[in-house]
């Protein structure tokens, strides 16, 4: 069976750093919605779409904004599907705003916070695979592979260090 | 005429800084429509509200909260009434969380952020006071009345001080 | 009627951001009188011109200004119309301290403080317009004709993504 | 089924904190295997505890730490199970030195941080709940109960402030 | 000749930081003329107080005030004299906010911005004696006086520390 | 009689931002001693040039330095001349750490810092030429028309800005 | 043999904090040579405690200190021993300033920087005992007792938790 | 004798900072064992190379890693020799997060803290250096060497800045 994860942005801008997050689900099985909505902009859309997340079958959601993010907080309002926030870095502030405005939820309605910017929106996708991952052993094990393939690569490059500069 | 003023925010507690803007808003000649409401816990009813603050005859929105502040963000999402917001200092990073989510709002939907705290809110009441006075001369005098006694206090301080230390 | 808005900015390296600003109330039909006048350089003049601008007939002002960012609340101290303060990222710290010098104004002389930078001086424009828009019901109207241009870019912007990417 | 959450923390003072995460996750029907573990101090029971954490049948863990917060990243480095961090104020920096250390985890290694300190611990139950609710529809039932239980608390402490205030 | 100093505040409440700059002052021989003046509430005494400083034979200015702390700037932009600025912790930001508003200065109209709060405070008193001692030997040799028996108390404690600890 | 000021710095690199104090102090008619010299390096020839700067009639010492700023505390340990600091951005922090490092001196030790970066540099130049117009009427005279000038300038670029957007 | 080492701080004010580096060391066996000396206030004194340091026989110099922390800058700079910098929180930014100055040192003159107050002192008597072991196989072993006695007080402070969380 | 370091890095992109401690290191006749390992990664390689550091020979470990930089705590939980970290700038907040996960460590498992960067990296070696000339003459001569070489750099880079500033 394959699992339908949300991955709703503010802008389409974030979409750049967005699609680390949708390459990432599709490596591990998972298929994206992918939508522009913003809380501010268009607020009932938004809205209207984390209402129905459930029932239209989505397992999790992804949310990428920056400034003062509120979207992941909005979609978390409406849904009692897990959200995980991604903070962009869109201002002068190098995304402290994005982070502060994702990660700082009131008890009661909980985000996710991933790092800010592209290793953030990877790693939201890894964390949408692990929370199918409780459930889904296909998708669990995936993640065995990828964690022995990340391993791996860090071996690899290590030799080339290694062998460079151990002489 | 009396003006109407929706003073909203996101927990009962915030009350004890959002009455500093509410006892200022009626120091003016103005009326407080005061209302808690959560951008997360509540978001419909949240959304309502601001969707009808104008056809309720309300001039302007007062938005107190904190840690990551959406509730103003929110607001103004769902009105073309100005919207003042209030950060208020509730987590353990002193209300920069609050002020960042409330000021950094991105274009399109704007956002007039007050200082941190009781000060801000205190200034919010003011600041509607302001928008009123554009257009409404009473408000206006009155604000020329406060700027002046202001000013008094300042020198009646000033001359307290000045006799104790300059001898 | 048009109205007239005071747009005010420490240096003309400003306009680069302010000009997002003044583009911006002309789009509401709102009329901008744009000054170069500095807090430090230029206060008698800055003074003159905050004192005189009710009855000059100005309806809100518009402040932008960097580093530690003084000008709007030395205009706001010289009149009771809104005061709507845009800090511009003009130091090394990518804008902290215009914002903090914008927004942390003490009880009694509010200045209501937009994002840092393009963000913040085009919402500043938007936010007069909402005081304007208090008892203007033509630019009232404009807002919403606004609000809904911007929600049918946003899902405009949204099929695109969707199209690319959700197959 | 009864599902087991483990929630781990660096140090016994951080249950002061933590009990927060532990009473939310009973009231969701969920049981949590609670252990004091350290990054630092208990590195191998603490990788031990984690590489064993799926076959001893445990489906997410919650992990409590503060000042330089590696205790997420640890565990997540040896599990696949979603793991949610809680960043702990224990040092004068107000918690965002913990709140860094557990929320910008590189690419590859996801820890999905909440907010600093009881309003996290408390949100990261409920998250959990969230991830469970996925696959498990009483849990789901049970956040749709929490989420209507805590808009009508909304509710009923505005009706007070209401009476009070609006006069 | 006593030479005579201007101290000015934005509120009577900052005296019991500003006393410290007062007393020391003092120390040095030096004749402090106290203020309660606000840039904001009391524009146009604030400038007229700095514009004349000079003629009413004021040497240098110190000035305390905290938030937006717009008092030295505002004080600078109307004197040749030199301007030595404290800024306050009065806020929930620990003073960040009054040091940034003091210390980051446009190109044109310098402050000399002191630490936060009394060790500032009383670093502004000696500083002028400085300022002063640059052409008045007998406070250069206060100065010298000053400094050796400085030194003298540190190693006077240093020697009880040492009796105490080094067995 | 013209005046000697005293312009060291941690590195050559850091006479990139320091030109400005030096080309400003001789637009006052100041001369300057120029030299490199380091708190950390060359911490006995930073002393001793420090400790005889009175004696070989320096009139005041401007310091520029970055990174742990120590230059201008350890400088101003060593004399009772004003000592005006210049944090410089010269770390991936935006000149936060030598703003810090400059500006927190403990009671006792006095630095006057200013603005991080070029401003601070400059204003720096300005402000010794306000230490020196406290006793000499030609500084002063020419702080004057440095403040005359600099108003005509802001006006100037007022007028072409005006002509362009006040159409 | 024992081996001594330098704890000099700032103020003695700073011995509530750097006891815990002094009973640390005293655990390890190493004793302490004690004195407050100040980078400011005392800097000869500072510099030729530092400069005779390693002929007096001291193998490492543990240094506290607060605000804009030099001291450990300062030491550094004459001599060729490790110096482990203990930043002290003393004013109203949390210890971030005492950091900055402490850990932010340029090239060529390094400063080990433990964490802030408390912890950091203790760690920096462990550090130096870490140091010591390097070449002292009975420090070494002491180390590993340390080690081992930490882990099991983490275990023994577990099991209270355990059994009082997990029935 | 030739005493061996470990030089230790998250990543290969690591390198390009790291290898000035490398280079530093073969200053002072250090050889440096360089690897790249995860804490996250390649968890339990980085443990065992840390935990088998002292039997291979090594006498010190630099540590380079950015982000959430959790290397430096995990290699020293596994070691009793002493461990320099160099906090990494590699993300959009400028190094403060590496910073804060890398110094601020609990007590008992300390982490000495270079800074942010090259001159961290470069510092890291010549620290190791002085870690081994606390008992090996040689090295610790090389440091005098070094030390003076660096003062003569300095008096020579002022000269040519004297020569072309004071004419």
């Amino acid at each position: 069976m394959q699992h339908t994860i949300g991955v709703i942005m503010g802008s389409d801008n974030d979409m750049e750093i967005m699609k680390e997050a949708v390459t990432t689900l599709r490596e591990f099985g998972l298929k994206a919605e992918v939508i522009v909505s913003s809380a501010h902009r268009t607020p009932e859309r938004t809205i209207e779409w984390a209402r129905t997340a459930r029932e239209r079958g989505l397992k999790a959601i992804i949310v990428g904004a920056g400034a003062a993010a509120h979207l992941a907080g909005v979609v978390s309002a409406k849904t009692t599907l897990p959200v995980v926030g991604v903070p962009i870095d869109a201002t002068s502030l190098g995304g402290l705003d994005a982070l502060l405005s994702t990660v700082q939820m009131p008890g009661g309605v909980p985000v996710a916070s991933m790092a800010i910017g592209k290793a953030g929106a990877k790693n939201a996708g890894i964390y949408v695979a692990m929370i199918i991952g409780t459930f889904d052993p296909e998708v669990a094990a995936k993640l065995d592979a990828f964690k022995k393939d990340m391993a791996d690569k860090v071996i690899e490059k290590s030799r080339r260090i290694e062998q460079e500069w151990n002489v």
